[in-house]
């Protein structure tokens, strides 16, 4: 069985595991990234020591891990690994993450966004059933997106940052998103979006059980207890995500929609306003053939999706049978 | 030489002419579709005679036209050439077009959408320059969209019905589409939209140099000239279409877009306010790389996609080299 390294570079954790092409992991393991620390900090003090000590293990365990696939959350050129000012990375600038990892590491490395990463780890190995095409979106502080077509591709785009589906518009005049648009899906249906869509409304006054400071995952939690403001505030941000749901759906034409990250994690509370706004709208042969569905890979997407990219780099498939 | 036979059946035009390898053309013509007459007489008596009569005009001309390639202005799969309830030929239902065509033509035929041909067409012998991806969009009574990836491939999603870029959503409260759906693209930067813009405040008493019953045409002509409902009209759908293009951008991260169809034709008055807006928005990466340009085929991308369809299904390249 061959094994590789998969890690998972976020703004606030690097997750990590050794994975076989069966999609087995062996030693998970969650780190702070620390970004506060400054760029030098994280890569030689966080992410080389972590990747290096998932190759000791897997050297002592006596696996035979030829190669390393990286996530970053991060706008990126997946082939010659830069990094373009990644928002989650302040002060990185543009950064070439991939040789500078080459130079300090025995071992091949291959590096892709987080999203896209996501998507292919759900496509393989998670909800996505390899139906293609397939579109995933994170909900989580912001909205990532990734779209495997063709059986295992991922859509790059000419510039390597395609598949930015936190940023169409959904309503033009709406809020300012991080990006400086307005009304992105990000900003209308993100876990940052809930929370202050209900944090306007508590300085409005407005009865709740929640105060000042709550996050999305205190917002669930009071929804499923039955608070109208939370309630409300799925509702709200659901609704959007419809709308989203619907654009790609009549764009793309997926077989399978996934929906991933800590938002997603509210179930139903956030799916069922969501669908029903998206059958709304999308066109009647994609309402009426799209499935979408709630992520099955928990917080290891991104890991899981490094591994079938190291995998598919080595030309060996991370399925028996599969094209990578 | 090789030839085909190409033809564009649009709701109001039938379109053709007999097309050879390095995309000159031979007998065209055109005539009106008569929709209102039914099913059966567009069929009988427009169609099939429009094609007979190129095939003729071929086997006169002694030229060795092989196959033919037809663009059709409905939502349809293209691999079974199956219509599904086009909007421009009311009462056509779900309707078996291919095999209805090849019962009764001598040769070998293949279809699909004409806003994806469009694309095809500018990407291969028009202005794409064969860059890819390429995202094209047909503005005109409503708005058609096109995806060519991997130098030639065109985006058909799961369904065959993928790329139905006009029904991407820009504000979700925005004026209703034909669609059923509010504030698509195609209901805030066709050319319908734009009447009915201008039309809401010629009802108001706006002062223009138009009235009731302009069409998209006069009402271009009315900017050039300097009236300002006109210009403000062109402003507005010009910043919806801007908002439409930077989403599109995001997703897809093209080379290059390609603007076609009537409204297209209204050049600078369109695409400057398009532009503008599309830079506002549009993430730094996309802005600063990608091009958006006017299509150049005029009324023949269409036409000319079909042809290159063709002569890709006879494993015929359409440009020396080129691989479709």
């Amino acid at each position: 069985m061959n094994w590789v390294v998969a890690v998972d570079l976020g703004g606030t954790m690097i997750k990590g595991a050794l994975v076989n092409e069966r999609g087995e992991t062996l030693a998970v393991q969650e780190q702070p990234t620390q970004t506060f620390k400054g760029r030098d900090y994280v890569l030689e003090e966080r992410l080389l020591p972590f990747i290096e000590g998932l190759i000791e293990t897997g050297s002592r365990e006596g696996l035979r891990a030829r190669s390393i696939g990286l996530a970053v959350a991060s706008p990126l050129n997946p082939w010659e690994g830069i990094l373009y000012n990644p928002p989650n990375f302040p002060g990185w600038g543009v950064f070439p993450l991939l040789s500078y990892l080459r130079e300090r590491l025995s071992m091949e490395i291959h590096m892709d966004n987080d999203a896209n990463l996501f998507a292919l780890g759900e496509w393989l190995w998670g909800a996505g059933e390899e139906k293609s095409p397939l579109v995933g979106l994170t909900l989580g502080t912001g909205i990532g997106g990734g779209v495997v077509y063709d059986h295992g591709r991922l859509w790059h785009g000419a510039h390597g940052t395609g598949g930015e589906l936190g940023h169409i518009t959904i309503d033009m005049d709406g809020p300012p998103c991080n990006c400086g648009n307005k009304g992105c899906l990000e900003a209308m249906a993100s876990a940052t979006a809930l929370v202050r869509w209900v944090e306007g409304y508590l300085r409005e006054g407005r009865a709740s059980t929640l105060s000042l400071g709550a996050n999305a995952q205190d917002i669930a939690l009071a929804a499923q207890q039955g608070d109208p403001l939370a309630l409300e505030g799925f509702k709200w941000i659901g609704r959007n995500l419809g709308v989203g749901l619907a654009s790609l759906a009549n764009t793309f034409d997926p077989q399978l929609m996934v929906l991933g990250g800590g938002l997603s994690r509210a179930g139903m509370l956030l799916l069922s306003p969501a669908l029903e706004e998206f059958r709304r709208r999308a066109l009647p042969l994609q309402r009426d053939s799209i499935k979408v569905k709630l992520a099955s890979l928990g917080k290891m997407g991104g890991v899981l999706g490094a591994a079938i990219l190291a995998f598919s780099k080595e030309g060996n498939p991370g399925k028996e049978g599969g094209r990578l």
